[in-house]
């Protein structure tokens, strides 16, 4: 049975294509990957990759596409919405087909290890950590690129590899292995950021909102919008719809709208079904009346 | 990317075991098609078999599977409670994945051409058809396998393939392109049966409602609650959510409420995909998102 495993790496560079087109070359290279999908965003400056491949061939292309990054993109003069520590900011191994969360970590300290070799300090984040504290992406990437010269002098905070000292170019790097993440992302009619950030705060897991709903609020400046931007990050237990709902009960508090929504990546069928499933309040329905679950499970 | 068509021929045999297993021998022979579903009904004498494959592969099993029917299967002996008219009574084709409705169309019509070269009378529906009178299944099936002797001798039922002459054995095919079908019922808290036949009239295309919804109301005995049973014939036209939507509209005119709704055997992804879309006002969503379909498309 083919294994089949996929990585999500996060490029601090948003906005030159030739740099995007570079470091995706260096995934096209790799025969027998499937690049699913990549995107740029111009207001976060960060682009996202989603490609899937046996173990081997994902690890090869974190690690070369990564090295192109550290390569071309300059941290000290990175400007963007969204959080952010490196170059290549965060490399997340999940699996896909035939693979455990397990094999998902041992590529990720393979990777971890090569990028820390370059001289970029690297944490191992969410099933990949080493310590509780590391498991949370927001936990290890708070401070950011700038608040890292300092954090990294903590000995809570020495990297998994690499150097204990920030690397001016390059940033640091989270490498993680997780279960299917889906980014969602809700856009409302107020230009407030101030309003989207309090949204954000109530809705997710550490303001007391939900258990596996990571949100932040942004600026969207083309649009003078705002959104609550989310990672769910178990969506079986913490579901899509359930966030929807929930943005749009404190939106309320502020007589603002939700305009429309965005959902970043690939994501399993099963995150969006589970939406229908709720609005159309189905009785008893199955995956395996999906047509196409059934081709994937009778092949 | 990946061509796949499903195809759900219907066989005139569904007690005799032996003879049906030998017409589904002539699927599992053809190498890369996937045996979805068969089933055979003792009261219908009738056999439903659900395939899919590449355009190719399923031309081939539509036409080496009417041809063993038609070998094995004597017409002028058939009883059953179905509406048939031929051993192999009906073939439909249905795009699943990076095929159009066009596709189906050809691949009918090169299977009706060999059919009727064996000397059995082939009609073309739905999409396929020639005529507008030709489009229904059940106007084409009209007067079933003992009427056509006197009706295949009319202009108007002249067939599409093979001679204007019924085939005493083989009877006579329709052949047909469709999109694919979506059996949605919707449960009403009422027992009043009339409530539900009058929403199912106002929403239904003949009723002046959805261009591709047929509905008709039913009473749920066990649940003493009633319901709208739908058939969507074009999803991506008449969608799942405006059909939920409009019975909730309606209902709400007796004052009555939507419990729940069932979605009947298999249906496409984006069918149910389209309705999160909907709900969650999601921008620019393409279903090349869903990791599954893409998956499909890359092997």
């Amino acid at each position: 049975m083919k294994k089949l495993m996929e990585c999500v790496p996060n490029f601090s560079e948003g906005r030159n294509e030739v740099i995007v087109e570079q470091i995706i070359d260096e995934v096209r290279k790799i025969e027998g990957i499937t690049i699913l999908d990549y995107s740029s965003d111009k207001d976060h400056n960060r682009t996202v990759l989603t490609m899937i491949g046996s173990p081997e061939q994902v690890r090869e292309a974190a690690i070369n596409s990564a090295r192109k990054a550290a390569e071309l993109i300059d941290m000290s003069k990175h400007e963007g919405a969204h959080p952010r520590m490196g170059a290549t900011d965060v490399i997340p191994f999940t699996p896909v087909s035939n693979v455990t969360i397990a094999e998902c970590v041992d590529v990720a300290k393979e990777v971890g290890a090569e990028i820390g070799s370059w001289g970029i300090p690297v944490y191992l984040y969410e099933d990949a950590a080493t310590t509780p504290d590391r498991r949370n992406l927001a936990d290890v990437r708070k401070g950011q690129y700038e608040g890292f010269f300092e954090k990294i002098k903590k000995e809570e905070w020495k990297p998994d590899f690499g150097p204990q000292e920030m690397n001016v170019k390059g940033g640091a790097t989270a490498v993680g292995a997780r279960v299917p993440l889906v980014a969602f992302n809700i856009n409302l009619d107020t230009p407030d950021v101030e309003i989207a950030s309090k949204i954000a705060k109530k809705i997710r897991h550490i303001g007391g909102g939900l258990r596996y709903v990571k949100a932040i609020g942004l600026k969207l400046e083309e649009r003078n919008q705002t959104q609550v931007s989310m990672n769910l990050v178990n969506y079986e237990k913490s579901a899509v719809y359930q966030a929807f709902e929930m943005v749009k009960m404190e939106a309320r508090r502020y007589g603002v709208n939700v305009v429309g929504s965005e959902v970043i990546g690939t994501v399993p069928m099963k995150s969006l079904l589970d939406v229908a499933e709720y609005y159309l309040q189905i009785e008893n329905f199955s995956i395996d009346q999906i047509l196409e679950k059934r081709l994937l499970d009778e092949q």
